[in-house]
């Protein structure tokens, strides 16, 4: 294992208003340094080190199931996108505090995998130890060395996010995507379900995703602002996406939720006919996540779908801001605002369409007045059930 | 097939108010006649006839993939703590309109479940097709016979509901929880894994589940106004359970939504403190499900925890309305109100527990003057994207 110092100084403000801005701010280095080392460039092979299972263990895996609660429980819904998409292995995923009560039943070949910033979450420690007690290796997403979950883990990917002090998990949250990507990639290579070229093209896709992670902080933060200053008086929101998405649009709504005490709600965009239509009136703010990859079919479908979904809000007079692609000109006539984000490979884009998500939140939470770091009723780590 | 004639005048309102009134009132023969001629009482057995999966295919599946949408998909998520508990196979719940488009992993020996009230809802169509294309055979649970998701189904368990016309579902819930129960039962039976004394004890539980029924329609409807009258005035209801009460909790907050237009949202009682306890102060109503089933350890424990929940909204000054067993005295000192629900199996204590909510969420909406029967913005069968 290799240890990383972190020095006092990196845990001060830095000028910064708050703890959560700073650490918005720093997910260009988070995502960097959970890459570094892990991939390389020349022949987008990923590394792994340190793992007691072995590529063996990988190839005849039937199932990974993940275990997590909050926001590392929306990082693993992507992750389930992630696997699935590149590894082709099923991926179950299940708040951790739902699994530990759930008697699961046993499957040896199935591959555990605990998600958790602090890596004490008690409901996650639990998980944990039903997996293994049902006979399955686990593996751990987890930022900071040498926490519980890691000591029990027959291996750690360590996020490298540094500590983080904002209760609404930021960084580490983005981390935990890069490490699921980096993860999702290496088991696509060990099962052979990948060809060199599209390893190489998603490795050189990564290595682009701090410096459009840097673009993003540019190009939104005051559009966030203004955003604030129109809708910090909303009673109710809803996050809308669709596959991959979705999980960005539930994590969305739990960061406004968490420090601004709004209730905010994700959904799948298809669900909407299915009942929360009915909230929607000229006062329901809609943030919908309109992405896609070009070159990825599956992808276009799926914003076209949203499309839809979209026209049947204002339809009904809901207002909505979308997360769209730059250049995306068909959207901006149909939507009240749109905040641009760059053009990535479609399992990258929710590390993307996060980062407008957090500073919505954070501006709206700001002029409320709420105290941000520290929001009513949560703590950072939740050590107890 | 057996076809059931539907007498035009059963679509009347017959002194009710609203269909949903009805409907709601006729909960106990919809279950009866979910239950007739599939269950016998005197050996425990069930009988599921002209289904074109062999008794062979269903020992050998090694999963049951759900999909559905809206109230349906809440009753799938239901039938997953069923099948798993019962039958000891691994069930994936997925919303009809993502299952779609997720490109799933084919595999030959998963077993597809569609439930749809209407049988045209089209992503459930769409997820069936998908199903059959990845090799899948197909079952459905649908309420109308004939209809376009049985056509291509190798199998169709037809909920005996009758035509549902209020466009919030009621009665096709609690059949379709009825028919999942049957199904789950079956599936252990023919894999084994009851035993017969367990068989017998749980179709008895399953014949005594109407007039349990009749009970509560009876016993909460006053409470239920009274509870209208306090608090149909919030702008936001939470609703907790853990386990197989938490898709109740899920479905109580999608009833209320679609009909009272207030926003209203489900979460697994666990994660409250990793975000949404964020929301609590002394206006929201917390509707947590605290049912137990004495003769079961692991239900036994999932009430202590969500008791624990419990004590941390009402330290925050939350308002908790707990859905408890009759006879349960220590939660009636721990919280505002207490709606009392007869003792059941734990498997089945979901169709108990969804009467009350059902009718806090009609007698609500009849105090906003909301149109119960047809809310705004939604149709009765999504036979579109």
């Amino acid at each position: 294992v290799q240890r990383i110092t972190w020095d006092p100084i990196q845990a001060e403000k830095a000028g910064y208003k708050h703890f959560m801005l700073k650490e918005i701010n720093e997910q260009p280095r988070a995502i960097r340094d959970t890459t570094l080392g892990r991939v390389s460039l020349d022949t987008g092979k990923v590394f792994l080190d340190n793992l007691a299972i072995t590529p063996e263990e990988f190839r005849t895996a039937n199932q990974i199931t993940i275990a997590a609660c909050g926001t590392s429980w929306h990082a693993g819904l992507a992750g389930k996108f992630m696997i699935e998409r590149l590894a082709r292995l099923p991926v179950d995923v299940d708040y951790a505090s739902e699994y530990r009560y759930r008697d699961p039943i046993a499957d040896p070949h199935a591959i555990g995998l605990l998600i958790t910033q602090s890596g004490e979450t008690a409901d996650t420690l639990a998980a944990q130890a039903e997996l293994i007690a049902k006979g399955s290796k686990t593996l751990a997403i987890c930022n900071v060395v040498g926490a519980a979950i890691t000591r029990k883990a027959a291996g750690t990917i360590t996020t490298n996010a540094g500590p983080e002090i904002g209760v609404a998990s930021t960084k580490a949250f983005t981390a935990q995507l890069t490490a699921l990507f980096v993860l999702a990639l290496h088991l696509a290579q060990v099962r052979g379900t990948i060809s060199d070229a599209e390893s190489l093209h998603l490795v050189d896709e990564l290595s682009k995703l701090p410096g459009k992670v840097e673009d993003v902080l540019r190009s939104v933060d005051d559009q966030c602002q203004q955003l604030a200053k129109i809708f910090h008086n909303a009673n109710d929101f809803l996050f809308l996406g669709r596959g991959v998405h979705y999980p960005i649009a539930l994590e969305g709504a739990l960061k406004l939720k968490e420090i601004s005490y709004i209730h905010a709600e994700g959904y799948p965009a298809g669900e909407m006919k299915h009942g929360p239509n009915a909230l929607i009136d000229e006062a329901l703010p809609v943030v919908t996540i309109a992405t896609k990859d070009p070159s990825d079919p599956s992808s276009v479908l799926k914003y076209e779908k949203t499309l839809s979904n979209i026209q049947e809000v204002t339809a009904r007079s809901g207002r909505v801001i979308a997360i769209a692609i730059e250049g995306d000109e068909e959207i901006k006539h149909l939507v009240e605002h749109t905040i641009q984000i760059p053009q990535a490979a479609e399992l990258l884009l929710p590390v993307l369409e996060v980062v407008p998500l957090q500073l919505l939140a954070y501006h709206i939470a700001v002029r409320r007045g709420c105290d941000v770091d520290q929001p009513r009723n949560l703590a950072k780590s939740v050590t107890v059930e």
